[in-house]
């Protein structure tokens, strides 16, 4: 067996990549403290996408827990989460960030954003979507409490934690790593960094 | 002030209306055991919609309260749930049922789905949407615990209350009431009725 490649998701850019069924994609928190918004996409249909409502209401859950199966918004299996040692904190509730949420954050001119990651990610492979879907975030802590408030928390994973998924049909994947530097989702530094992945076996 | 006329939406199927900045939109659960599926689009630009992942971020919790804002893809504020006289459970969290939804609950051939609704009742207003924007379910009982199990539940809502939203745009709102009879969201009978709106003042 050959060492995989890996392959990086450069701090506040977007990485995208073809992904045979049966194979395996690894995400790695390299330094801990980086969300790394994912999306996943039918490579026979690219409208087939990786949906965070259709899969809660598959495995009916708030967050996948190792052997929780992902499903696109045709209800087919895309990614199933198969081992995980980041703790276990991934969110799928809330939507990657984009221009707006920096004007609205306060921001003024230009801010990376994940959506407009997603987007050029996927144009370097040639794929256009017709929308943004709503984002898996590994690594992103998202606490609810039982009354049903949500908080902005600090990422628990520790450097070089990674989440294993496997692929359940030919598709492409796509990365960001999250450019949020005000609100304190990748820790409380701001610092944002780079991540990385591989894609193994079969 | 004149009485607003009542609208319905059919049992099993869908509806849609323009509504003018300021209006406001009330759904009324008529028999009080029917889920309705609600969108919303921007009346200038139909791929602008109200997006739950955007709009739990906004707010920040897993349903909204009175006087919480949904907004858009854009981040745009769309509807102010401003009056609920229902219970107040709603759902943010699951998809529109679809054909696939019904084919893995064992349906053979056609069943009803709120998806379809969705495009039906929007092309009756000369409206083509390229994708299924996730739904804000009125009168949607998804439980979850505080380890974040989710489950099916019953309406709480009494015969004839309602949810009262503002209109923060001109925008096209499309309801779907559920034809899901095979979970208990509608009730345990498994009854599907039809319910209503008005779109009030301004």
């Amino acid at each position: 067996m050959t060492t995989p490649t890996i392959l990086t998701i450069p701090a506040r850019r977007g990485a995208a990549a073809k992904v045979d069924a049966g194979q395996h994609v690894r995400v790695i928190n390299t330094h801990g403290t980086q969300v790394v918004d994912t999306w996943a996409f039918s490579a026979r249909d690219i409208t087939e996408w990786m949906s965070m409502e259709a899969s809660r209401a598959s495995f009916l859950r708030l967050a996948a827990r190792v052997g929780d199966t992902f499903v696109t918004n045709q209800r087919r299996p895309i990614l199933t989460l198969t081992e995980d040692t980041s703790g276990g904190v991934h969110d799928t509730l809330i939507a990657s960030c984009d221009a707006p949420r920096y004007r609205l954050l306060g921001v003024e001119g230009h801010h990376d954003n994940c959506r407009d990651n997603l987007h050029a990610a996927l144009a370097a492979l040639g794929l256009t979507i017709p929308a943004t879907p709503s984002p898996l975030n590994l690594f992103m802590n998202i606490p609810w409490t039982a009354d049903g408030r949500l908080a902005w928390g600090e990422p628990v994973s520790a450097p070089g934690s990674y989440a294993v998924f496997r692929a359940e049909m030919d598709l492409v994947i796509a990365f960001s790593a999250c450019p949020q530097d005000i609100l304190p989702i990748n820790g409380r530094t701001g610092r944002t960094t780079e991540a990385h992945f591989t894609t193994e076996g079969a």
